[in-house]
C-alpha cells in the first residue's frame, strides 16, 4: 500500500490538523469528537448546515464548510459513518437558533447515527430537519444501503442550501430547498481501479487490466456491471443513458452538470469526458447552463467518474451562482 | 493503460473542447493552434500575462486564466512544448497594448518556443518580457533541462503576476514581480508511482512497491534517489530541508506553502502532508502565512506530492490576495 500517512489510525485526524493550519480564515476544527466548523460559527438566527459521513471523500464534506456552504461537517473513520455524539456535538456548537438542517447521504450507518443525533440536540430544544439524499440510479439497493445511494447530488445541495441560508431563509425553506435539489438531481458513476482503504492495506475490489465497472459506488461498492474498457464516449454515454432516463430529464429542460473525478483521474480526462456530456446533452435536447468539473466527491485514489445532472429552474440558478467561499469549492463555480 | 480518453492523438484538443463548454464565461478556447484566452481579451491597456507547457499537468495553465490571473495559455501536446506559432498567435491575441509578460518553465523546448514566439511578436511590435522560472531544487540539470527545472513557484507567479497586472503596473513592473516571485520560492517533489504518458501507453518508470523517487520532475523525469518507502512526516522533512537551505529562509521569515499533488494523491494525503509542513515551519522558525493544498501543477495521474516554498513580503501577501476567478484555482485562496 503506497500512502502519504504516518499511523493509519491517525489519518483523519491528521488531516484535519492540516486544514486548520491551511484555512484558519476559514474553519475552525474540533478534534475527540471530529468536525470542522466555519469560522465565527454559530450566525445568530441563520439556519446552520451540518452534513457528514466517512472520510475518503474530501473535499466533500470538511471542505464545503464556509460562507454559503455548511456551518459544520463530521467525518468518519475513512469509509465509515461518524458517530451519533460527534454529529450531536457540532450541531449543537454550530446552532444559531434558528434551527439546523442535516443533510445526510443514504448509507444506513450515517442514516441512523444522524437520526440520534437530531433526537438528541431536539432534546436540547435545538429543532433538526434532516434530508436524505439518494440520487444515484445505478442499483435500487447495495451494500451498505436500503434504497439508492446518496452521490454527487449531495455536493450540489450543499451548495445550494448553504446560499438560501445565507439569504435568510427559515428552517423549513432551507430544507425544502435541498429536498428539491435532490428530487431533481440523478447520479452514476464508474471506477477503471479499485482504491485501497488504509486499515484494510489492499485494494478493495479486484479489476483486471482491460475491465471497467460501470454503476460503481463512493466506497468500492459493486455496481450494475463489469464490462471490458471503452472509449471515454462510450462511457459517458452508458452513465447518462440511466440519468436522463430516471428523472426522467426532457427536452428542454435547463440542467447543471458535475463531473466529478473519484481521485485518481486527471483533470484532462474529465474535461474529455465533459465535452462528450455536453454534446450528448445537445442531442438529448437539454440546455447545459452551468457546470463543475472537477473531484468533489471522490474515493481515495480510485480512477474513475461520475455524472450528475441536475435540473435546474430560476431559483437553483440564483442560488448555485451566490457567493461561496469554502477550502474545497473552485472559483470556476 | 486504464485512461478516461477517446483516441491518444484528440486528448488535448477534446479537453480543450470540454473546456469551452464547461467555461464559457470565464475563457475562450482557440483550436489548431491550441490555445486558452481570457474571456474579453485583449483588455485596453492591460499588460497580459502568457504561460504554457505541455498538457498533462492540469490545472496548469489552461486553468489559471481568467481574471486576476492569465490572460492565455498555450498548451502543447502531453509533456511536449506549445510550438512557436502557438504561442505567438496566443500572444497577438491577447496583447492589448501594454505588452505582455511570458512566464516560461525551464524546461528547454518550452525555452526555445518561448523565445521564437516572442521575437516574432516583436517584429509586429508588441513588447515581450520573459520570465523563466527555475525553483526545482532536486536537481541541478536534468533530462529536459540545462539548469534548474521550473515547477510549483509557477502556480504563485502566475496568480501574483495577474494580480499585479490587473493593479495597471507596468510590463517592467509585471515581469520584475515573476522574477521576484522566482527569486523567493523554491520547490521539491516526491512520486509513490509513476505515471502513464498516452502516447507510451506504458508507465514512464518502474518503481518497487516499497519504494519512492525522491525529487522526481513533473514529467517523471529522475530525481535525487530512490528510496525505501517511509512515513508521510518523513517524506516532508526530506523535501522541505533540501528547499529551505537553498534559498536559504531564515528564521522569522514569512512564508507561503504550496502542498501540491501530482494527480493520483488524495486531497486527505496532502493535508496529512500539510500538518507536517506547519509544524516542521514552526520549529524552524519561519511563519505560515498563507496556504495552498490541492493538485495544481500535476502529472498526469501520479501519486506523490512536491512542496514550494515562497518567501513573502507586503507586496506579495497583497497580490496573493487580490481577487482572482479562473476555472483552476480553489475558493481557499
Amino acid at each position: 500500500m503506497k500512502k502519504l500517512i504516518n499511523g493509519v489510525d491517525d489519518i483523519v485526524s491528521e488531516a484535519l490538523r492540516g486544514m486548520a493550519v491551511a484555512h484558519p480564515d476559514l474553519v475552525e476544527i474540533h478534534l475527540s469528537p471530529d468536525y470542522v466548523v466555519r469560522r465565527g460559527a454559530p450566525f445568530d438566527g441563520k439556519v446552520a448546515l451540518v452534513s457528514g459521513g466517512g472520510s475518503g471523500h474530501e473535499p466533500m464534506h470538511g471542505g464545503f464548510v464556509g460562507l454559503g456552504m455548511l456551518d459544520g461537517a463530521c467525518p468518519g473513520a475513512v469509509f465509515t459513518s461518524p458517530t451519533p455524539d460527534q454529529i450531536y456535538e457540532c450541531t449543537t456548537r454550530v446552532s444559531g437558533g434558528a434551527g439546523v438542517v442535516h443533510i445526510v447521504k443514504n448509507y444506513t450507518g450515517d442514516v441512523l447515527n444522524f437520526e440520534m443525533a437530531a433526537e438528541l440536540a431536539q432534546g436540547d430544544g435545538i429543532e433538526v430537519h434532516s434530508v436524505v439524499i439518494n440520487d444515484d440510479v445505478a442499483v435500487q439497493d447495495s451494500l451498505y444501503t436500503a434504497g439508492r445511494r446518496g452521490v454527487g447530488t449531495t455536493v450540489l445541495a450543499e451548495k445550494i442550501a448553504g446560499a438560501r441560508a445565507e439569504e435568510g431563509a427559515t428552517l423549513t425553506e432551507v430544507a425544502d430547498v435541498v429536498r428539491k435539489v435532490n428530487g431533481n438531481g440523478r447520479s452514476m458513476g464508474m471506477a477503471l481501479t479499485s482504491c485501497t482503504v488504509p486499515a484494510a492495506g489492499k485494494p478493495t475490489f479486484e479489476l483486471a487490466e482491460d475491465e471497467m465497472e460501470i454503476g460503481i459506488g463512493i466506497h468500492g461498492e459493486p455496481g450494475r456491471e463489469r464490462v471490458k474498457l471503452e472509449p471515454a464516449d462510450r462511457i459517458v454515454d452508458r452513465l447518462l443513458g440511466p440519468v436522463l432516463a430516471d428523472l426522467p430529464f426532457r427536452s428542454g429542460d435547463r440542467v447543471l452538470t458535475l463531473v466529478n473525478g473519484m481521485g485518481g483521474t486527471p483533470l484532462l480526462e474529465l474535461y474529455v469526458a465533459m465535452r462528450r456530456v455536453a454534446e450528448a446533452l445537445g442531442e438529448y435536447g437539454c440546455r447545459l447552463e452551468r457546470t463543475l468539473v472537477g473531484s468533489y466527491i471522490t474515493s481515495l485514489e480510485m480512477a474513475g467518474l461520475s455524472i450528475t445532472l441536475l435540473r435546474l429552474d430560476d431559483e437553483l440558478i440564483r442560488l448555485w451562482d451566490a457567493p461561496v467561499h469554502a477550502p474545497g469549492l473552485r472559483w470556476g463555480v
